[in-house]
């Protein structure tokens, strides 16, 4: 069997390979994943501080014959990169005012809430700043309600909304809610008051895309 | 004269906000700028929060005739928008790998950096979490410079590099190196071992569209 054309560096609870994942199910792309233990701070090593210096993952690598060998990082960035070389199934709209919703869509959740519940804030704040375990899970509880109650204002609130976020097809938008939930999920956190997200992650996870990315039938996934 | 297209909310020393202002600059367009002033929680009025849930600059209503009213929130997403209506000069490179390479340094800055400092992790941070002023200081300093030094790495390190960051044509990427430059000065916070940030920095200022951005130079700045 031919090798993946991807590889995938990847671990199984966190919210940006998610979005991946799903992505690349949905465009029936493969990727060979490679396991980068969070908890055990692998990020940090020097080996991968050479894939990627903001130490973070996803990164995907691009074996296809003659092109960059940089690694592509960042989930947004790399939506958008499986969408343009791999068309069908579309993650955006046609139109740009639709296209712009939706990755407006997107950075609610994954520029203004995600980054601020990752490892490095974890570290620094337990660390350097003293947070206990309650306090973490505060600020954890905190940046998910807001970012999931502010998506519900706009689902419910502007005439684009759908079946999905924007309209009846799936985007990307889509696909970060569904990651944000995942990992709220992983957390044991529920989020008050999101009918609508709620209504749309159900939607979601009917498709076996997102089923097979769920954080929790990943490799290195505990135990249930 | 006719009103400018675009209405833009916005505040004089928001990074965000000054790379929809690059961007409209470099292609011509104008806009009608309403201050939200962020140092007096005016981004939390009943007003603007129908604006944006997100309780966030910049937003962006599009006037044209037959355009969808729905505000467009997220410089990520309003960056990507102007360059989709108005394509010159283009913000992305031509290539799938370029246009994700480009995005990632975006997102690096615009998703795992800025999120970090804005006005609602200042007020969580010094209410809810008790930090005094030097602890709220060593937090920007600490995001400010893990963001740079990561971008210092990759623009040093990977052959796509030239006079800007992707290449020697200007990108969105640009646009928010040096949005993030703006804003660590106005907050008077320098990062260390930056050089190829810097020199590209130097290269954008010279530009009237970057200039003319400098958040000391808009509407409500204080005196110098």
């Amino acid at each position: 069997m031919d090798e993946p054309r991807f590889e995938l560096f990847s671990y199984w609870r966190t919210s940006a390979t998610y979005r991946v994942r799903v992505a690349l199910n949905l465009k029936g792309l493969q990727a060979k994943e490679h396991n980068i233990n969070l908890d055990a701070g692998e990020q940090r090593s020097e080996a991968f501080l050479k894939i990627n210096p903001m130490a973070a993952i996803p990164a995907l690598i691009d074996r296809a014959p003659g092109q960059p060998s940089t690694p592509i990082t960042q989930s947004q960035a790399l939506l958008e990169f499986l969408d343009e070389i791999h068309p069908e199934p579309p993650l955006l709209p046609a139109d740009p005012h639709g296209r712009a919703r939706v990755r407006s869509l997107v950075a609610m959740l994954a520029a203004d809430t995600h980054p601020l519940i990752t490892p490095r804030i974890r570290k620094y704040l337990t660390t350097t700043a003293g947070f206990d375990d309650a306090a973490w899970r505060a600020w954890q509880i905190q940046w998910f309600t807001t970012g999931l109650q502010a998506l519900e204002q706009r689902l419910i609130n502007e005439p684009e909304t759908g079946r999905f976020c924007h309209g009846d097809a799936l985007t990307m938008a889509d696909i970060c809610l569904a990651s944000i939930i995942a990992v709220a999920r992983v957390f044991k956190i529920e989020v008050p008051d999101i009918p609508t997200v709620t209504r749309i992650m159900a939607d979601c996870e009917k498709l076996e895309a997102f089923a097979k990315a769920d954080p929790r039938k990943q490799v290195g996934a505990p135990a249930a």
